[in-house]
C-alpha cells in the first residue's frame, strides 16, 4: 500500500484514524444501536446551527450534490421558480440541476472573484413575483470566496422567499445560526469541514416546509420529504444506508465537539489558512482573493508566469512528496487551489510548504509570481 | 462498543475484517492510485458478466436504488414507454419511480409468491409497440424468488425491446453472461453478493444505449451518461466518489475473484441456504417458496401459528445473541426472511440455527409450524 497522503484538497480530505476505525464493524440498519447512532448524528446537525425544534435533519447518501439536488428536487414545487446567485462552478451547477428537473431558474451571475450582488438580488425579487426561491453557495469552492449569506438572507426574507443554502465546504467551520440567519434549509456535508469520510450528506430543513413539499421531488431516490417520513417513523432510512460512513460521521462529530464545535473547527482552519497564504506569499504566489474575501477552506493562487512552472509536474512532485494539492477551476485566471481543511494543523501546513519550496526548486521556478 | 452481529440479512450484511480494513486509508480521489483502483474495480464488473468491450461499468453512489433509478432514469427516453415486471417491492419500486420521472409505464403484476408470467410479456409486447423498455428483478429480495430472467430476456430480445436488469441482489452469485443472455443494461451493488460495504452501485450498460441516452435523465446527480462521459475522459467521477467504500469493493472483488468468482460464491450460499432451509423445516418452519424459485440468498418463513411466537421478541433475542435476522416484507402473508448472503459460512448458519432453537425455548414456542 502506498504511504498515506495530506490530502490539501476540499474533500475526499484527510481524516484522523479514530475516524476510519470506526468503520471497523458492519452494522444491521435496522438495530437500535445503529439506530440510535443516526439519530445522535441528525440531533447534532440540528445542534450546529441551534436549529432547536425549527429544523430536522434529513441525510442523504452520496456526494454533497445528491444533497444538493435533493433539496432543491424536494422544496422547490412544480409551479416556483428559483433564483441562484452565481459566482463559480456550484452556483452554475444549482441552475443545471433546477434546468434538468424542469424548474423555472433564473441566475445572477457574478465573476468568481467577487462575491453575489445582493443589490441586484434585492431588485429581481422586487421585480419578478413568481420568484419562489433563492439559492445561494456559502463559501464557493471554485475560488474559496466567501458569499455575504447574512444580507442574502435578510434580503429574501424581507421579500417574503424561501432561502435555500449551499453551505457544503462552509458547514462546521463557519458560523450559521438558524435563529440569526433566516433559510429554509441548508445543504452540506460529512465529508468538508465536519471530517467526515465521504459518502453522505444532509439537509437542514423547516419540517413545515417539508410536510408542504410531499410529492414535489423529481426523483424517488433524492425525495427528502419520503426520506424524513419514513425515519421519522421506524427511525430507519428508507434504503439500505451507507452504515459504515455513518458510523464515521459520527465519531467525525464527536471530534468536532470535543475541538470546540464550529467556532474550535474555524479556530484552526484559519490558523491553517494564515500560516497556508504568508508562506505562499513568500515564495512569490499571488492568493486570487483579497483576505476580506478568503474563507479559511481552500486557497485559489494564480498560476506563475515562470515557463519552469509546469502544474502537473508540480502537482506529481508534491503528491510523491505525500502531499495532493487541487487544480484550479476558475474562469477568470489559471490557477490551482490549496484546501486548509480536513485533520490537519500548522505543522501540516508548514511541512506542506517546505514541500512546496523543495519542488520549486526542482522544477528550477525561481518565484511563484504570476 | 457492543459486540459485533453476523447479519443474515440482504443487505447491509457481514464483510471479511479485510474488506473493512480497506477502508483505513483516505484516498485523493483525484490522484493516479485512486483512479487505477476505480478502474480496476469497473473492469472487474465487466468481466463478471463476460461483458468484453460490449459492456461498460459505471458506478453511482448511494444505496441500489439510486443504480436502478440512474438506469431508468438514463435509459428510458422522455418518449419511452417502460413495461415492468412487478412480483415484489422492488419491481414495484422501478414503477414508482418511472412515475416520478415522468415515463409512460405499465406493469405485469403476479403474487410475491410466483414468478413474473412470460406469456403475459410476450402478449403485451406484441401487442403495444409504444413500450419501449422492460425492466425486471432478477432475485426478489422481497420474497428471494429467482425470476426467469434468461426467458424474459429472450423475449424482450425477440420483440426488439431493451431489457434493463435489477441484478441487486443476485450479481455475482447467480449466473449472468451477457454473450448468452440479451439485455442492455444491468443495475447492481457492491453490498450483497459481491461482499463490499454499502454506499455504491454501478450499472453495466452497453456504450452505444448509454451514447444515445445523453440528455435523458431526469435527473444531473444520476445521471450515467454523464457520469461515463466524464469518467471516460480523466478517469474520475463526476462528483467526490466515497473512496473509502470504492477501496473496500475493490477489496471485495478481489475476495470474490479468490473464491472462485459467481461459481465459487454462489456454491457457499447455496449450501447456507440449504442448511438454513432444513435447519427451519426441522424446527417446523415453513419457507415459503418451492426450493425450485427458491433462489439462495434470502429466505422468507411463514410466521408461526403458535401464539407465544412474537417476532419483536424472536428478533430482538436474536439480535442479542448476535444473529440479526429481517423482518418480513410480503403482503400475501405475515412473514419474516433470513438471508444466506455475506461472509457467512455453514457453521455461522449453523449456530444461527442453534440461537434460533434456544431462542424458541426461551419463548415457550413448541414449534415454528405456520
Amino acid at each position: 500500500m502506498p504511504q498515506e497522503q495530506r490530502l490539501l484538497t476540499p474533500g475526499p480530505l484527510t481524516t484522523t484514524k479514530r475516524v476510519k476505525e470506526a468503520m471497523l464493524r458492519d452494522w444491521g440498519s435496522r438495530n437500535p444501536d445503529f439506530i440510535a447512532l443516526n439519530r445522535a448524528v441528525l440531533d447534532r446537525l440540528v445542534a450546529l446551527i441551534s436549529g432547536g425544534t425549527d429544523f430536522v435533519a434529513v441525510p442523504m447518501q452520496g456526494s454533497g450534490t445528491f444533497a444538493v439536488e435533493a433539496m432543491l428536487g424536494t422544496l422547490v414545487p412544480g409551479d416556483g421558480k428559483l433564483l441562484v446567485m452565481v459566482n463559480g462552478a456550484y452556483g452554475a451547477r444549482m441552475v443545471e440541476m433546477a434546468r434538468r428537473m424542469g424548474r423555472a431558474v433564473v441566475a445572477i451571475e457574478d465573476p468568481e472573484d467577487r462575491p453575489s450582488d445582493t443589490d441586484r438580488l434585492a431588485r429581481m425579487l422586487a421585480d419578478d413575483p413568481r420568484i419562489s426561491h433563492v439559492a445561494a453557495v456559502y463559501c464557493e469552492t471554485t475560488s474559496g470566496i466567501l458569499n455575504p449569506v447574512d444580507e442574502i438572507a435578510a434580503i429574501t426574507a424581507r421579500h417574503g422567499r424561501a432561502l435555500l443554502l449551499d453551505a457544503m465546504s462552509a458547514f462546521g467551520a463557519l458560523p450559521l445560526d438558524a435563529r440569526r440567519t433566516p433559510f429554509a434549509a441548508v445543504a452540506a456535508s460529512a465529508n468538508k469541514c465536519l471530517e467526515g469520510v465521504p459518502g453522505v450528506g444532509f439537509v437542514l430543513v423547516r419540517p413545515d416546509a417539508l410536510a408542504r413539499a410531499e410529492g414535489n421531488c423529481h426523483s424517488l431516490a433524492l425525495d427528502l420529504a419520503a426520506q424524513r417520513r419514513a425515519m421519522s417513523g421506524n427511525g430507519q432510512w428508507r434504503f439500505t444506508p451507507p452504515t459504515h460512513v455513518l458510523a464515521a460521521f459520527h465519531e467525525a462529530l464527536a471530534e468536532h465537539a470535543a475541538e470546540g464545535g464550529i467556532e474550535g473547527r474555524g479556530r484552526r482552519y484559519r490558523e491553517n489558512c494564515r500560516i497556508l497564504v504568508d508562506g505562499m506569499r513568500r515564495l512569490g504566489f499571488e492568493p486570487l482573493l483579497p483576505s476580506e474575501l478568503q474563507a479559511p477552506i481552500i486557497v485559489t493562487f494564480r498560476m506563475p508566469r515562470d515557463p519552469a512552472f509546469d502544474f502537473t509536474r508540480f502537482y506529481d512532485r508534491l503528491a510523491a512528496k505525500g502531499f495532493v494539492i487541487y487544480p484550479g477551476k476558475l474562469t477568470v485566471a489559471p490557477s490551482f487551489r490549496i484546501g486548509c481543511i480536513g485533520a490537519l494543523d500548522g505543522n501540516d501546513m508548514r511541512e506542506a510548504l517546505a514541500a512546496i519550496e523543495a519542488t520549486l526548486g526542482e522544477l528550477g521556478v525561481a518565484s511563484g509570481r504570476p
